[in-house]
């Protein structure tokens, strides 16, 4: 198996991201060999001052970058030769099995809508992130910004998406599904969680428990936690300022630690026809090495394929 | 001045309302006088249990109560004696300067509009929430769950709302006011939150300083941050819940230490003509002093007169 890393994605590209790539290549040996994208003159002294694990990973040239600040949709489609678009093309040729990057998330979104494109079926893919569980090991929540807002047949499919990458990925059994709301009851929140609710309800493929609350966010309640993008974002980017206030205050905890990013190392893109995962911009080698072993797990678990034939019918 | 209190309102009343009274009693000294309102069986052998202390409440009797599940209109209106109604008609006609429940949230909410009313030119009230900060003591953060969706003119006014009560209640000079969404740029979000951000931009009465995205929520970027009532209590609710979780792994620290609800007791609403308080279903005989507390600084920083005179204009 091959998977894919932007070598030029990140705050500390390239040198945290060839790191990583060295690292993960160790973890996947004799399973799946590295790809990195990126340019000549930056990655290759990279991959030579590393001597034969350097070796051993592939490269493949790209000359643009995609700035983190550039508008995603312009510079996707103006620099066709950025490590971003040419994993892209990779992916969608099938000459790798997963894409990875750290760099601009909006780009790696419509990347993946330009390229591989969205499965049939699918009214808009989500981006979902691991969210820690205090019992078991993680859950995860999606959307997490891909769609800022979203209509009550997204929030539905989304909890299709997560149940089937819970059970698939993450191996979890008859995952449990929720929706976040502002009470548990029934007819709580807005107009469109109302509506989402009973899509939920009603929909023969999940296993839907109800509304879930912000405070049952890390319990047992739902494996699998359904919000628009707007909601998703704020609740990740608050749990992740938790972990780092507790990290300067050096407080250490199994389970707050889970709350570090670099602990899963990226955020899967589902609902497209392919595997590509989009890591933190600050991504270290360790969450960079992190998130090509989830793009191997992906990729190794035939999700997409399972994602295909359930929105097929 | 007289601070009003319902002895029935909250999973562990009368006890914890009569013992939170008293402390709170203790604490105002020779500046309040507490009003206790509930059923005379079920409260007056708890004063009478607490000696001199307890002879120095003020009682003032009500036949019903508002269970916490019950529907906060219909009960509003057919429970005119509850102890909920009895503290609205007491505000009402200024025979108490603040009026605290521990109670069914939508009863309190419902009340505040029927007796005491919104502000003229208020469309909509809110209810804050203190938020934790880093480096100074407390911000603040509205709506928390009255108005689950939100014109952006009603995010405007929580801005100018939760200003008014930072600079008098919390004594901020000029307190910096921002609008949670998922990126820091002006153009982010949702179409509601976009046009929010240009109206409070715009407005002359506050100090906007732009998009608070979910990791700047407990840092100094802004003291009073504005969202919808569905972002609001999913972010509030979380944050419970991790004081919740550090508790019990014993985790304490100064900062984290805030994040517990006791602290500060209470939830004002803000935009009605008058002092009201919702506190936590749970609240302790502390949770409730530190309410009470809260409801004299409201009531002595004349804070409902600024808002009259800033939403009359």
């Amino acid at each position: 198996m091959k998977i894919a890393l932007d070598a030029m994605g990140g705050d500390f590209a390239p040198q945290a991201a060839v790191a990583g790539a060295l690292l993960a290549a160790e973890e996947l040996a004799g399973r799946a060999t590295i790809v990195l994208i990126g340019q000549e003159d930056a990655v290759r002294p990279l991959l030579q001052a590393a001597g034969p694990a350097g070796a051993a990973l592939e490269f493949v040239p790209a000359t643009q970058i995609i700035e983190m600040a550039e508008h995603p949709a312009k510079a996707f489609q103006q620099k066709q030769d950025s490590s971003i678009a040419v994993g892209y093309k990779l992916l969608l040729a099938g000459e790798v099995d997963a894409f990875c990057s750290a760099g601009n998330t909006g780009a790696m979104l419509v990347g993946a809508m330009f390229t591989v494109k969205a499965v049939p079926g699918v009214i808009r893919p989500a981006i979902a992130n691991f969210v820690p569980k205090l019992k078991d090991k993680f859950g995860i929540l999606l959307d997490v910004g891909a769609n800022a807002e979203c209509k009550p047949e997204m929030l539905e499919q989304f909890g299709e998406l997560g149940s089937l990458y819970a059970q698939y990925v993450l191996g979890i059994a008859e995952p449990k599904v929720g929706l976040v709301n502002l009470g548990e009851e029934e007819g709580k929140g807005t107009p469109n969680t109302q509506a989402a609710h009973q899509l939920l309800k009603a929909n023969p493929h999940i296993h839907f428990v109800g509304n879930i609350e912000g405070r049952d966010m890390f319990n047992e309640k739902a494996d699998v936690v359904v919000c628009d993008g707007f909601t998703g974002n704020i609740l990740l980017k608050m749990a992740e300022s938790i972990y780092e206030m507790m990290d300067k205050k050096q407080i250490h905890d199994p389970f707050f630690d889970k709350f570090n990013y670099e602990a899963v190392g990226g955020s899967p893109i589902l609902g497209i026809n392919d595997n590509a995962i989009i890591g933190h911009g600050r991504s270290t080698p360790l969450a960079i090495c992190n998130m090509l072993v989830q793009g191997y797990n992906m990729a190794d678990s035939g999700i997409v394929d399972q994602i295909k034939a359930t929105f097929k019918s």
